[in-house]
């Protein structure tokens, strides 16, 4: 497959950085950006405990190939915008330090792409999947103009709320959701590094996650909101959620129960997710899949550890569409947490700012 | 701790047998019935394939210390009501054969606890869980009156619809169920052995389990329904369940949500489950746990690995009692799937018929 | 990446055919055959029960993207040489049949590449992995000779023995190995599926597999041995191993303790198994890892959740490469089960013969 | 079961405390202390982050019923000799505090019995299990004198090599072990809490352990040595290992091959292993397990799930038992690592004292 040409007249790569680069998700950024066709890891950042370590020694990889040599003798440096030239970075931080440090290189012009929890909820700052609500980075200029940034902060949602979006977008559209139930069972790796203790977790189940519902319901009303006249209305239907961990690597699988305002049949349901392409001007973005999401026929799918790859694990699959006793629907969604849910998330919305011009300088 | 004495004048033992003793739940009633108090085993019954063998060659041993040699030497004779001489018989026998055999051991006159699925939705056929509707045994008479046996089958219910079914009988007796939205994480020993493959379980999860759903939604119903004049009435709310299977060896997660005709708060639902005792009559029965249900306070439980053998399998563990955002309240329940779920659910109906009369010579 | 042409002066692609294509091992071989550069799949051939079924319904895809729709719409036939028309044959079956069926085939003129133990001792069967021995394919001559065959019947070697030979050929050839022992952890793969039940598995290890010590000890010995005129010597020195199977899913991992001749240093044995490239005539065959063998400096690799699929699956890691107390050399080896242990040696042995003429008509 | 009587004069029980009660083997000492029929646990010591909390709010109970409300609700002091009044402790301290720790409350007059590593190997200090070499407790005497101490440190072994010693003393004892090979598969809880990430273990193996390869080599050398004239000589073999890591919540599984002096059959082996007593007067301690070790005939056994808890998870269980290869004899062991390889080991440790006179004071 050839790779889709840089945007604009640039004859570059964006240099990019990336903040908390030695983490889980800091790692899958790293190998999601080290062959980017668009975009060029300049400069690692992490905490003060790694900064002017070779990456390679401040990293324990992970998973996968281990990065090329030249990123893994890149000294790490730190989160720190006076010391960091790319005006993109990619922010993979923990919530703690996020807040604080996403502001910083903002205010300083840098183009933030947040994994972090932080400002998702923020009226003024996009919280995006682009094939679902891209049009929601108009709020950036809103952003600029009251923060008086010359930069700006994109963010991604939270992995639940991701996967959920993505199979339910086509159906509210169509439909309109009045009430969802969900009920997830979510991979380790959305604990990070290192995260769950094994202890915890082998053959159990934990019927809890720290903060996971509340992130979940209201994420997934400002996804599937609407943008106009520089803000985002919620989808304002009512959400309702439990939310597992088990004992499965990646891959966030989610129950779902959905009632509508114009009650869809499962087949209908169906078509609609399988015709549905997500916002047009995403096509052809280098991390886009080619189906966004994808309905299973299998009675039994979709599963972790078979389908969390799809589309390069991009892909939302569905399956088990079918009529509820209570509600209209039920239907089960997987998608992976750590790539479609995180760091390829955060990739695709720079991919879609940089191919609508949103990364050129102002 | 002293056993309680057998029930009326009987100086011995009731003799019984188990059908289907080799496989996960036969395994279980031996397991159970080895040290009864009130009940000993004179008969192990099987499919042809393994009669005639001694136990122990006839049978992969999954978990515990194995029998006493007694029992391991044990000829396994056939599912026969013409060659077994137990008038009280457990039944694990696979739902393929069970409908057939055990109502010709009921017509010759042999008490049958089933713990298969074909007879529990039977409106003369009891479907029982001791402390939540011991009282439905009353059935039998009817089923008797009905079929011209003189022997009976009584059920236990699906281990998914027991587990919640114990959750959910005191608030359902206090508040009135109006809906109810049920996700499982259930065990792997659920489907038997061999049962499921380890190549589709490990480190997966499966969204499906063939017939479940509709036995949880069907057979929760009747379990918390009421009898009268020699009928069960259902409980009649609207029930929904997904229903999955996790990397788990023992005991079920149910997540569930639920309305009420009487909202009450989680305060209250706690306090009510926490002060109920269940049907009177069941108290001081060998297998009863002293609670058969339990609420922890604990954020993070139920889980399987640490809960599952609370009251030596018997008691179903409670969490996460909380409000709910759209209807009343939301919550976890957990329960050992082959112990309460499965054989020592049939034995705990055993008895409380036992020590009620219900077992003697008519 | 461009896939090397076809060897000789064939204008297609050599037609296949898979036995025992409904299974796990016969799945990896439609896997790995479905976009092969120089062989295509025109038949595929299973037991009776599946025969006359199309692909998608007589199999149970367990794991990558499913094939082609022309591959899942083909009817399965029966694995008779009457009705396969395909010259070469891969053969995944059972050992309970692999016999007879094999035999018949070679009979009848097709090309054998056999996953099946039945032949693999024979003194005029090849059992070969391409690096190491593929010298030994000679033996075909002395085969057709002495069973007056118009095919031959070549196989790979069990998983584990493949793994270990791989890791030792280059130490074998240079040191001389006197003791060897083993003690492996092997995938649940391995046994195939359903294989083992997750029952036996979840949180456990099982140590013995039946059957797999005596045909590690004594297939890495034919591996390792030399052909001269027109027989395998064996390598002969003494090998003791234990097997055990572990809940992970592909991947085998072996603990080796090893005592040579010639005593290397840990630095020797390292930089003699880094600059080995194997059997110089393998080189370029599609279906060759650039390294079929890659020591690791990390103290704590290889690991098969993070090592399996180098090379795509093709590659053997070895690392912990230290002093031994009692013998010589320490080190861990770790493959993949399916791909260099199964279907893909066996796919690898098929462009040996290929590349060198072996496959054209006499 | 009737508990023993507190030996010798002894009214009431004796006041012990635990070192390091909030972790892993903390909470094994306080389970197994809790009912202990001779000790009363009268304090919790740990670290200072902990000291002035209740217990149940400085620790994560991680398994098990939680300790008694009289337990949780004791404030967790310091590990200061000056503030524990017990003169008994229990350590179970990490060994980056324990060497200095342990030494101190030995000065100030209190018996320590650790899990703790720092101390094994000191010439003056008992490395013990009761059944196999509870003679070396006759080392305190020469610990005493030779450091000036009042009080005194008896250890128990690394979690595998007590494993391997229980399973070789008898075998050691009757015909002399010349070379040892050992491969291991270790639970997690091994690692403590947190411990384990299940990032890194969830359907993996990692082949190392850091630091443990040589403790097992040279503990089971101390402990299956002998002891006269103030002094334990090692057993003096040669030993050899590897140490993995695999998904198993409790239990170390051990393959072992074994040359010997004077070369035992499979029969004679198993014989002497299954006549074996231990040492005499360790019989009817509390702690002691009817049969401290057991061999099983089935094929496929010791597993870690089925067989962990044997003799309440102080009983080694050993399979396998077969001729080898090149040496005499492999087998099999399985031994609950945190009970018998640790907390339960150091509770028998202290009952043997006790049922001496070795606790009394002096």
């Amino acid at each position: 497959m050839t790779s889709p040409p840089i945007p604009g007249k640039r004859k570059t790569k964006w240099p990019v950085a990336v903040l908390g680069a030695t983490g889980a998700v800091g790692q899958m950024f790293v190998r999601l950006l080290v062959d980017h066709p668009w975009f060029e890891i300049v400069e690692l950042a992490a905490s003060e405990r790694s900064a002017g370590k070779k990456y390679s020694d401040a990293t324990r990889w992970l998973e996968g190939a281990p990065p090329p040599t030249a990123i893994q003798n890149r000294r790490v440096i730190a989160c720190d915008p006076g010391v960091i030239s790319a005006p993109i970075v990619f922010s993979a931080l923990d919530a703690v330090v996020a807040g604080e440090v996403e502001m910083a290189f903002a205010k300083a012009g840098k183009f933030v792409l947040s994994n972090a929890k932080n400002f998702r909820m923020e009226p003024d700052v996009p919280l995006v999947i682009p094939e679902v609500n891209g049009d929601h980075l108009a709020l950036i200029e809103c952003q600029r103009n009251r923060r008086g940034w010359s930069g700006a902060i994109v963010t991604n949602a939270n992995c639940s709320a991701t996967v959920a979006a993505v199979a339910l977008a086509p159906l509210h559209q169509k439909f309109g959701i009045r009430q969802l139930f969900l009920s997830t069972m979510q991979a380790v790796s959305g604990a990070g590094y290192p995260g769950v203790p094994s202890l915890d977790i082998l053959g159990n189940v934990i019927p809890y996650i720290a903060d996971e519902e509340p992130k979940l319901e209201r994420e997934v009303l400002k996804l599937l909101g609407t943008y106009a006249d520089g803000e985002v209305t919620s989808a304002g239907f009512k959400v309702s959620a439990h939310t597992n961990r088990v004992p499965v690597e990646h891959g966030h699988t989610i129950c779902m129960t959905i009632g509508f305002e114009d009650k869809p049949s499962p087949e209908a349901a169906i078509e609609t997710m399988r015709s549905w392409e997500g916002l047009a001007s995403t096509a052809g973005l280098p991390t886009r899949p080619k189906h966004p999401l994808v309905v299973s026929d299998a009675p039994d799918r979709p599963q972790p550890r078979r389908d969390v790859n799809a589309g390069d694990g991009m892909t939302v699959t569905v399956g088990r569409v079918r009529r509820d006793a209570i509600l209209d629907l039920r239907l089960v969604a997987l998608g992976h947490n750590m790539i479609r849910g995180a760091a390829g998330g955060s990739v695709l919305n720079a991919e879609l700012l940089a191919s609508t011009g949103g990364l050129d300088p102002t």
